[in-house]
């Protein structure tokens, strides 16, 4: 048993012919920090499993009961190196389980677990030479454009009596063709195939110190799995559980776009998020993507934002709104499709990340590069889908941002400038009667904008920076072009002020021993920041 | 007398040693169109003017009264051939008085009238090979960044005893310092050589097709123009508009930023209105541009709409609610310079042009390139601030612009898309109740959404597009790099697909005798545009 790598127990047990979704095996782990309790599965030929993540080093005793039973001690040994266990919520940031921040940089690829053998080994490949430690991916396969193909294996078997086949249409939250097909499956019987390969996948990514923003229900069904009943989702979803809890780098996405599911109500989702959240014994990171409406962050359950949003501005007042870690799940993707979610160039990609970076919080990218000449979409293979290769030019800036993330080694917070008081909609009596007449007059005209007018202001005039105490400002002018710009920093401090360039991924020095409010010079091409960095 | 042009009458009569800013010379005008009554004025050394703008060719009659008189007729002849007359507001759109189209595509020069002749020679040799034919300037001197330079001659003469010093200081709306300064001004004796210039640039520009969009206030002040009372500011418009408003290519702009100006109130500014409205015989365009919280356009005297804003969505909403002409006055500025409002590289200049252009509404440009390695800003010579030479690379995308327009040779108004009605907040129960299944899971969600998330979702999502009738549509996909899109048609004419890139200023026919929905291919760059041309 190692810290943070998944402790897999194995029992001999009856062989089951149905109703092999839920079994009665438990198994309590006690060590230092005290005792939890999971639950066991069936892996199918009599086999029964418990899995556990260890978390404290030193003794570890567990006892199974049930339909198997046992009992016995594990050293849990100090993590490898590389290994830093599950990532959570710490303040409006994510930090591992080991202290270090986890600083998030996701990509998208819904259905990695569907792909054939050689486009699932060129995403691996991918992934191991581009800079992503999140991907978002689907438990279920998807129906979409470019998303066509069968998977080798479903989560469920078919109905005895039932024979599956190929049956495409234009199946989009089409009700009585997605009822009729959801009648199919047998979610007391799940695909031991299915989930073997499913966790090897998260077992490679984890290897890969990559993070599986697991998406448990989505809207793109021809095979009826979005149309299943709250009961049924249940019995998915604890089986799931009992298999996957035990991965350090799990993470619970309710949904890819929870909103526009035909067959949930609100109500099924929060049934749908206590059922997580009730049977995870390790409180994996659990949010839920909207595709218009955002789910409602305050929720318990919820440990961090998860937004779609192609408004970059949000990251502040998501902050303060819910005192949770930021996520823009999709920001949309880069890429060529006709779709407007998916025409991004890089550069546009890039200054995303940039934007939520800067404000402290965490960007994901995806990409859908189209060949210009091919006849049959239904073959291509886009990233954001199947996974394959990268072409996009953001990936290497994406890079760039998360080493420099790296290096400054502390999560951002907002930073708004000296004059965005004068914004606000209220301000303090004392502050208003002292403005001076520049601000006085500018202050009248403001307090006049409605909500509306003054939140369109906001988000075309917010400032992109973030710092991290007095030690650090970061400082991005996105598309700005400026050849100088100003910036104001502490008076007590001196700082070293390099001047980057995002997009062709330099940094200069401008000066040191830089203190209070200066001008810096920099190129007038856009994607330029500026860093200070406290010398003293 | 020639239609369209300005006719003047001269008269001798007493010389004025003071209050020469209200005389008493009337003059009544008759054509077969009916009878104008307009206002004289001293022109100095004891000569009176009175001026007059034709409109209608044949008999004209004209009689004189008061401390000078006389009476006359003329025939006006039919315009020169370059000559379109007064620009009026024709529904949403603006129309030349010999009922062609104006389409406005303007620039801004606030001091144009300050500068010294080199200057100004190099700013005339520079509009007249570029596409600007409105261009914003002011009466009175602009005291800001960049400007700092004090005009050869003032509006008015300076009180007896007192002399003009240069006194520069921050000054930006400081009540003690401008109200010092405003006593300086004796408002009742206009200075002749500043107004004799003045009406020459207006007249040059009238010669070059290029509309004053004249800025009759404004907050950037150090000589208390900004600071004078409402009986002088009535005195000063009253000499202003008989001077001018016999000058076909007026516009009255009530100020630039009105809603900073510190010294006046919004009923100030109601009156400044009714001055001018009920001053000027002939209605020039009329309307008032905001710094933050835009002017009431649904007034009787505004004729459009005249926004700073840089949220570039509000064509379709501002023509919905006012009916009138929409005039994007002030998108920000193309330059480098450490201001948010002058740092848009030209592509993004011209992407605004064309976001508000294909709506059917109006831009403005503006630039200020500062020297990378000027020591002194203020010697600068900023487009924007002086004149001079324009660098950047928008005018020429611009030009472009307004060549397609102009070819197409008709207004367009927005074109929402078949999906626009999706996100509208309300439909009609019995669309509601008839989406089909894919599209009621959305509405449910976009119904959950306030009013903010969905101003900030369609901003995100608006198609810029637009038409004329089934004659012309043109989209505009402005920084989506999409290879292909989607277009719908009318299925009951043929039209020619055209298929240009706003940004290289190309254009290349993809298709002819295309109908209803249909696929185009584009580039997969930025700034890409449909332009659909009826055939039959």
């Amino acid at each position: 048993m190692r810290q943070y790598e998944t402790f897999e127990l194995s029992f001999d047990g009856a062989t089951l012919n149905d109703q092999w979704a839920s079994v009665d095996v438990t198994a309590v782990f006690t060590d230092q920090s005290g005792s939890k309790t999971v639950k066991g599965f069936y892996a199918g030929d009599g086999v029964y499993k418990v899995r556990y993540m260890p978390e404290t080093v030193g003794e570890v005793s567990w006892k199974v009961s049930g339909v198997v039973s046992g009992e016995g001690k594990e050293i849990c040994e100090p993590a490898a190196e590389d290994r830093h266990g599950i990532v959570r919520a710490n303040g409006v940031h994510l930090m591992n389980a080991d202290g270090s921040w986890f600083f998030s940089f996701g990509t998208t690829v819904y259905g990695l677990a569907h792909q054939d053998k050689e486009i699932t080994e060129q995403t691996f490949d991918t992934l191991s030479k581009n800079p992503f430690n999140k991907v978002r991916m689907c438990v279920f396969p998807k129906h979409y454009d470019y998303n066509v193909n069968d998977p080798e294996y479903f989560p469920f078997e078919v109905n005895a009596g039932m024979t599956y086949t190929y049956d495409r249409g234009n199946t989009f939250n089409d009700s009585p063709f997605l009822s009729e097909k959801a009648k199919y499956w047998n979610v007391n019987q799940p695909c031991f195939a299915f989930w073997d390969a499913f966790e090897e996948k998260i077992k490679r990514l984890d290897d890969m110190g990559i993070q599986v923003d697991l998406i448990l229900f989505h809207p793109y069904d021809r095979w009826g799995f979005s149309y299943l009943s709250a009961e049924q989702n249940r019995i998915y979803l604890e089986y799931l559980i009992s298999r996957l809890a035990a991965f350090p780098n799990i993470w619970w996405s309710l949904a890819n776009e929870y909103d526009i599911c035909a067959d949930k109500s609100q109500e099924d989702w929060y049934q749908i998020e206590e059922c997580v959240a009730a049977n995870d014994p390790y409180h994996h990171l659990l949010s839920n993507h909207n595709c218009f409406d955002i789910w409602d962050f305050s929720r318990e359950n919820i440990t961090h934002c998860s937004l779609q949003k192609r408004t970059m501005t949000l990251v502040p007042e998501m902050m303060e709104k819910y005192h949770k870690p930021v996520l823009y799940d999709e920001c949309v993707y880069e890429g060529n499709v006709k779709q407007t979610w998916g025409s991004l160039n890089g550069e546009e990609m890039t200054n995303r990340f940039w934007k939520v970076t800067v404000h402290g919080g965490y960007c994901t990218h995806g990409e859908v590069y189209l060949d210009m000449d091919m006849e049959n979409i239904d073959d291509a293979v886009l990233w954001w889908a199947k996974g394959g290769k990268l072409i996009g030019t953001s990936p290497a800036r994406i890079a760039y941002l998360r080493n420099l993330m790296e290096e400054i080694g502390q999560p951002l917070v907002p930073y708004e400038g000296p004059m965005a008081f004068v914004f606000k909609p209220d301000l303090p009596k004392e502050v208003e009667d002292n403005l001076p007449d520049s601000l006085k007059s500018m202050r009248r005209s403001i307090k006049r904008m409605d909500k509306v007018d003054l939140v369109r202001h906001h988000d075309q005039e917010t400032f992109f920076a973030g710092h991290a105490g007095e030690d650090t400002y970061l400082f991005y002018y996105g598309t700005d072009c400026c050849a100088r710009v100003d910036i104001n920093l502490p008076k007590d401090h001196t700082y070293k002020i390099e001047v980057i360039d995002a997009w062709n991924m330099t940094r200069e020095t401008f000066t040191t021993g830089a203190s209070g409010d200066l001008e810096v010079k920099l190129t007038g091409r856009p994607y330029m920041a500026v860093l200070a960095t406290r010398e003293s």
